[in-house]
């Protein structure tokens, strides 16, 4: 079965499979789709186009290695011979999920998860276990630091005799909120009967639903949710190379990667030119030059990137930290990459479940090493050198890792007048046992770090320049410490 | 006239009609281009792009209802067998036209209106009629509390002896800010004579020009701008159901809603896939699934929609708000939808022409009831259900109306502080007759509600996350709580 | 060589061109490919698709004037007759450029300069001589002044005995923010060695480098880089007209110009309709009406537009402000366009090197007088006039020239409050020769003109009104005025 075989379906696969033109679909699906066609018309027609209608597991893994999508050693027999359609996912790994229910004769499960995707796709769902964004819920959640920032922005303030007085958030705040990105609790809260066009039917009840947050604790007890990046029911990669899909999460003041990517001179070429039929966001390998003339988000941090001669540029991951040496936002400072994703079990010199020291020094017990830094880097330097000469490489790195330094200094500065309000009585700090970011100064605190250290630091990574000067950059880092300084005079003299 | 003439009339019409193979013009449209081909070449290559310029009135209106884009009866006998050019639009109903003028020996008028575009549209410009966004002029200008906002915020302001004075705003910064989207009164100031290539001629000078605001009070006493969504002059559906078509007035920190759309999940698969050519922006009636697969704000606001099977999901509306339950933006508490575009007529109890008190409860009176609203959210509901089940959909909207009541409790804390400021003499409101604008702490108030819980809400409803948390979200509005505390306790010391 | 020879060609340059179907490339480039092929593969393939590689000198020379992208008289006979490849741009003018190095038997140099692009574009180079842009390093560098602004913006801060210390920025912190946009200094370090996959070669060490600046100091003296607007390897035409490409700088909020011009009219036709196939963002001549239906950036400031009789609406400039009155940017004030692009020399009353004086008055001898700005005005207009009428366009320039006025207005009532605070102690100024940019109400002065009164000229000129309103616009005028007052009593009681 070798090399004829392949050259057919290499031509059958490069041609662009018409609307309809599916594989054969198994009886369950076709079941599905009797109802769920009119029922639910945008989903279906959305997963038609979805090359998982199209292709079967057994010819999707039959591709040579650099173009295969799929990475299991074997499907189950039942599998490997129907496109990849309602039943073949809702109905997986039955026993692990809570959410499954009767339906019409069928077990299924509303929720398809990770661990369900992990039957084509093992090697991707085990890379993106050690991913920081599968454990973004638990990062946030169980972080008692974190935890009190949560509490702070979602809770509902009251005024009350002058005061202020702090409730608990609830659930559906948070949902809306933080977990929307960082994922919910999904669970079985209990059944409900609906009124359906074939009658009263029993459907789960869900709490924190809907959700397609990255870090989403799913009814089967695993962790994420591949629909954040590759969109129901298309599942598309192209849809996932696109840095639109990386705005949904990482676009506000405290992670401003897409805005500062728009601007940068790759972001440029993907708005004018990425539109143009010679660029292809479907290939794979992905070959720098031939389907690409700028990077995306993908390509630095996902993608099997290759050069025109099939040599590997890039392998993909979707561990993705394999080439990020550095963690630049959410913290207080920038520090070395964490080793484990799980980061709630860091512990600095003050007990507190963070990578560094109030003043900045990295706990470098729970951190990468500078070795591992350098490999990391290395391994991104390799996509810049595709286009880039190493002087110019060099010369960016340089300036970035300057900048991580120059930015924790300011963030340093900041820490160093909310400490002296602290200890002059103006606000009440970690020594009051209260929180640390309720106050009007620990506010002002945390955006030095969490927008404009954060935004300078992007800017810098990416070459998106007024995110590091007058657009949430070096302007504000500077204005804010003349503001804290103000505001500390100000309320030591209403103090007195 | 039936199946045969049909079948031959839909091959025809979706053929896309190549440029210059146009309709008859009328001899009077020929005179017009004559001569403004050459001195407006944009405007007449624009039209000529148009579907207006093509398919004559009689064409139109012969097809099936559901792809027909005109909802006249009858249009007069001169009209029905031309395509609808320049002299058809510029010389309609020259008795109503306050700007009309003898021009070449044609009676024209420069400003085409709403009432022009319903002879042969009268069903949508009457839905339009019961738009808030139709009275959006006098919906400003004319209510007491709204016009003091506009004042303090386009006024000069001059420091004079430590004291600032505020002037009243000029027309032109007027026209230049908020009636740029609100709409400006056009109406003619005089005659100017003006060197043109052909001599000599006299023209119109008009006030509040140029403007295309939606609520545009116009030469002929009707309202609005059919063009501030359909755009002149190719008048195109494809850009009016087009988000960015909405970002002209629907980005700003006061109404983030394509901000927020952008962030979205939906946002998302029109930015990466919407440039596909699987995606029919033209096609009337719009299908779910087949012409789109994720919804625009015309999907949800707006569009004929149906599913594959010619199933109206949702009816074409321009009236807009028989979907929405909600007022989310702009007045200091989120409320039912108000029952009347024209919001001037309502009073709360203390006078104001607010649909709320000043610490939140509606005034009911005004307001649709909890039944309009039901049927308002079940109708929106159909829309989402093409693509969600009951409930994800379900969960969605509770989370929004938790979303709702929460944002106005924190808005009510920033009342009671404000309330608190205005009792202890630290500024100066209601009872001493100032204006509620035009103090710091005033302004403190209103970004409370005009931005940060705006924003929050808009998230909200679109889930576009970091809108609701760091982007203008609930991190600004528990931080400009603290800020309005601080304030107070300064300004408090500062009097003593 | 007259009609039949051009017919041919035109016939044959209109086709598009398959890549790989190039011009001859000389030996030289040959020689170059043979490695970088494979060590540099996103250029090589980037280039590819230039045009330069596949249209000669000799030919581009034979164009009729309209369609001509070349303006040179003569070029050496070496370069007539090949594509223009790597060695053609990188070995010229070898003696003048410090940064020649000896690479495989070649004199070559990294960095490519307008005066080696001028080999072939001597007119647009001139031109660009003429344009602020091509000073923008020294502008900000040697104004004594501005230098003050850069250095409190990008120096690092630190608060010893509740005290602030200002250190001077370091050379990379200032590559990676303002001067990223203005340009850097790049000049020869040194020579380092490197292993290659060709064993050891020993490369120039730059400074400054990357970058792609506007004003960049380029190591054979010249100014400027082609690259910021016309993208490595492919330098086209298209990139450059995209408005994309212009946000890159323009789009903080100290030069809101993209932001503006996305949410306007114009940007929202660009957004909805600028990828359909009818737009042709190659063509030169580029004509209004067949080529677009709305313009970017490049339309109204750089392109050779003409009508589809071929008559000039607007002749190509890279000079950029032959169509621009007024500055409204970067200063304290909007005023007449400065005569010459080096602002250096300029020097008010109180000789600080600026426009206008402190409190507005213009410095009229170095500034365009009435005439030539009525003269400029008239040259944009014609840009205007092809899809508006007279009495729109008048309508919006006399609106624009208000804001102009009303925005220097809101500023000078900012500097009075700044004067006071100067006078009473409050803050330390000019008289104390302390930075005019360091303190909190200084910083805030700063966001009146820089941001604000900035950004609602913008919104002004290009019609996105919010950007007038709420979006940086007047709301925040307003605002900041209360806040400046607020600050002067709280710091005057504090100091009590």
């Amino acid at each position: 079965m070798k090399t004829p075989f392949f050259a057919l379906l290499i031509v059958f696969l490069s041609v662009p499979v018409a609307r309809g033109a599916t594989s054969p679909i198994s009886e369950e699906t076709g079941a599905c789709l009797k109802c769920h066609r009119s029922t639910d018309p945008g989903i279906v027609a959305d997963w038609e186009r979805s090359r998982m209608a199209r292709v079967t597991p057994r010819v999707a893994r039959s591709m040579i290695v650099q173009k295969r999508r799929v990475s299991f050693e074997q499907v189950p027999q039942k599998l490997a011979r129907v496109g990849v359609g309602c039943a073949e996912c809702h109905t997986l790994n039955p026993e692990k999920h809570q959410d499954t229910f009767e339906h019409n004769g069928f077990q299924i499960h509303v929720v398809v998860t990770p661990e369900d995707c992990a039957t084509c796709h093992p090697v991707e769902v085990g890379q993106y276990g050690k991913n920081l964004m599968s454990h973004a819920y638990g990062n946030l959640k169980n972080n008692s630091v974190y935890h009190g920032l949560v509490n702070t922005v979602t809770g509902i303030q009251s005024f009350e005799d002058t005061k202020m007085i702090l409730g608990d958030p609830d659930e559906e705040t948070l949902a809306d909120s933080c977990f929307y990105c960082h994922g919910t609790v999904v669970e079985v809260k209990g059944m409900e009967t609906r009124e359906t066009t074939k009658g009263k039917m029993s459907f789960p009840v869900l709490s924190g639903w809907p959700n397609q947050g990255v870090g989403r604790i799913n009814p089967d007890g695993s962790k994420g949710s591949c629909a954040a990046c590759h969109t129901r029911h298309q599942f598309s990669i192209e849809m996932a190379r696109k840095p639109s899909t990386c705005s949904e999460c990482h676009k506000g003041p405290d992670v401003p990667a897409y805005n500062v990517y728009k601007v940068s001179k790759h972001g440029n070429i993907y708005s004018a030119m990425g539109k143009s039929k010679t660029w292809n966001f479907k290939a794979v390998p992905w070959t720098v030059g031939k389907d690409f003339a700028a990077p995306t988000c993908a390509t630095c941090h996902v993608s099997l990137v290759v050069s025109e001669k099939r040599q590997v540029i890039a392998e993909r991951t979707h561990q993705m930290n394999d080439r990020i040496s550095w963690r630049i936002l959410g913290l207080i400072y920038a520090h070395a990459h964490p080793k484990s994703p799980d980061t709630t079990i860091i512990r600095n010199k003050a007990g507190l479940p963070l990578p560094t020291e109030l003043t900045g020094e990295p706990v470098a017990k729970y951190l990468i090493d500078a070795k591992e830094q350098e490999k990391r880097r290395k391994a991104m330097n390799r996509v810049c050198l595709s286009c880039h000469s190493r002087g110019w490489v060099d010369g960016q790195f340089a300036r970035f890792e300057n900048t991580i330094k120059t930015t924790n200094e300011m963030t340093l500065t900041a820490t160093n007048i909310l400490l002296s309000a602290w200890e002059k009585g103006a606000a009440r700090g970690l020594a009051q046992k209260d929180s640390i970011f309720n106050e009007a100064i620990e506010k002002k605190w945390v955006e030095q770090w969490l927008f404009y250290a954060n935004s300078t630091r992007y800017a810098s990574a990416m070459i998106g320049a007024d995110y590091g000067a007058f657009a949430n950059g070096r302007w504000y880092m500077s204005k804010n410490i003349q503001e804290m300084m103000d505001w500390l005079g100000f309320k030591l003299k209403e103090m007195r």
